[in-house]
């Protein structure tokens, strides 16, 4: 129910200055304090929160852009608050699907309290016995990427050998362990020993390298697969693409989920070994999770009791307060985080 | 039955110099005679043919290349006659399959008379009241490309979009016709305003436009197509693949079929709005004809009534004479031929 007393109280928020070309940076944000009317505006069907958890994605770089793409994100607006994947508690709630005090993950602001408007886009949070934050990562966006690109995209047989770039990323690293739950053969590329190390040793994965240690990548990649790939599923396009390219085998697969190391320039690097598509007969797909939310249920329902037996783990990086966002945001892009990075609000 | 008196006759031959880097030139190849014995080794389980026609195809330039794709054609031998697909008659046959007089297409030599060893690689010709060459085009290797890579590859909806480079091309052609005939909107590009007006007035095409004439390819793509291309049928790679990408429409679909603009050069241009491949959920698959073969029964049995009731046109380029044939078959890298090129052997 919409109330009609309301308090007003102050809303810190991370606002978004302008559209970036070239690497983002932390001033490309502002934290500023505004007031907020905690109430849902009568019959406007809205949903009023408190944000607990904001998320990093790379796609984020995308919306850092005049974006002219009805299919794909909106571009952020320019001073106002930017919007991303969140964990929040209902304050208020002028829609029948949710209540006060319900727990909900989906679209919100980079602030302490959202008016979501359109509510729809959100889920509720039925299950409270794993850690929240895991709702903007391996139980939000990230693991139904994770989920649906792997089980979906990739049409995975066992015993393939799959190779996955930033490999210990959010999304990386789940997709990684699905594969290996599946019965592949998994190697996955990062950027620092550390990471490398996880993907071993936390995640285990078959194998591992770092890509900035490697003089050769198509020397790594022959290491590592050296009868080819038959699954690739890219979050970094660029160099690496082109020379898996060289290394996948017949009628392989190559879900495109991401290409982060491409975002922050202006002309994209070229990609040259696109021949390979025709000899190995290879298809390459890009998609989008959005597609795929009608899976949730059934992903929810395969994934909770693997987390509860310890089959699958998840590697957060911890942003502690609003103020931290701009640079966690940013640090994505030169691979500071090291797993999940989440946001902290409150 | 494998004969035992045999007689020995003069065979011209098309003999494959040795690797070609760069544009192939007509000093690559080398007509020579030499002689040949009429007859089947006893128990070789081989077929000898006289061939007919020859086939001018564009992934040969793959195979004067050192090629290490044991799933791929191999490469020509230096100092033997180029192979290709080709129509010819049985003078002799060691296999049960075939008996002489028959006449088949297939993988044959680019000479006279041919002892063909694999002879399971050939189709036996049911239907010849066509002309004969067609085994070569509109009802071979290309015919059988253009309707596994149009109605396999590109899952077609009616109503969509469709854009086919090389259009005017053995493939090309066919798959505008079979694109209009199921039902969707076709554009074609090609390299000249007689191809353009091929396209448009002889193949039923919407639209079409000259490449070679356009200063700006991605307006001269959203010129025809305001709305997007649903489906892409990429012949020639590069630019065009390049600028194609802008263009997709959101889950549009690129078959690969072939990349004849980069065949050349050693090294392959680059390739720089595959983030388009995300933002607008696309696949892109490559194809080779040999996995579809098991449809050719299939693909008769719909395009020979076609073919009768002059629902399909076909345009040949006939070159005479197996002294043409290096000229032929370099020229397809120039764009000279009009329509699919045949060579004539007698």
């Amino acid at each position: 129910m919409a109330s009609e007393n309301v308090e007003e109280v102050r809303n810190k928020q991370v606002i978004f200055r302008g559209y970036v070309s070239g690497s983002p940076e932390e001033t490309d944000m502002e934290v500023r304090e505004s007031t907020v009317t905690l109430g849902v505006p009568e019959g406007s069907g809205g949903v009023l929160v408190k944000n607990l958890y904001l998320s990093c994605d790379p796609y984020m770089r995308l919306r850092m852009r005049k974006l002219d793409l009805p299919s794909y994100r909106d571009s952020f607006e320019p001073g106002s608050p930017i919007t991303g994947y969140g964990v929040a508690r209902v304050l208020e709630s002028g829609h029948p699907n949710f209540k006060k005090g319900d727990l909900v993950w989906g679209m919100t602001g980079w602030e302490q309290y959202s008016l979501i408007t359109v509510p729809e886009t959100c889920f509720k949070i039925e299950h409270s016995d794993v850690p929240l934050s895991y709702y903007i990562g391996l139980l939000g966006m990230p693991g139904m990427t994770a989920y649906a690109g792997f089980f979906e995209v990739c049409s995975p047989k066992k015993g393939e050998t799959v190779f996955i770039s930033a490999a210990s990323g959010a999304v990386g690293q789940l997709v990684g362990q699905f594969a290996k739950l599946f019965g592949c053969y998994v190697v996955g590329s990062a950027g620092s020993k550390e990471k490398v190390d996880l993907l071993k040793n936390k995640f285990g994965f078959d194998n591992a390298f770092n890509y900035k240690e490697e003089l050769d990548l198509d020397a790594a990649l022959k290491r590592c697969f050296p009868k080819g790939i038959d699954i690739y599923f890219e979050n970094v396009g660029g160099k690496m693409l082109n020379t898996v390219l060289l290394n996948m085998k017949l009628h392989g697969r190559i879900a495109v989920c991401g290409m982060i190391s491409q975002y922050n320039l202006e002309q994209p690097e070229g990609v040259h070994n696109l021949m390979n598509l025709i000899l190995k007969r290879v298809r390459m797909e890009g998609f989008l999770v959005t597609d795929y939310y009608h899976l949730y249920p059934k992903f929810l329902e395969t994934v909770l009791p693997q987390i509860k037996e310890g089959k699958i783990e998840y590697v957060e990086d911890i942003a502690e307060g609003l103020e931290k966002g701009p640079a966690a945001l940013v640090g994505l892009f030169s691979g500071r985080n090291v797993g999940k990075q989440v946001v902290v609000v409150s």
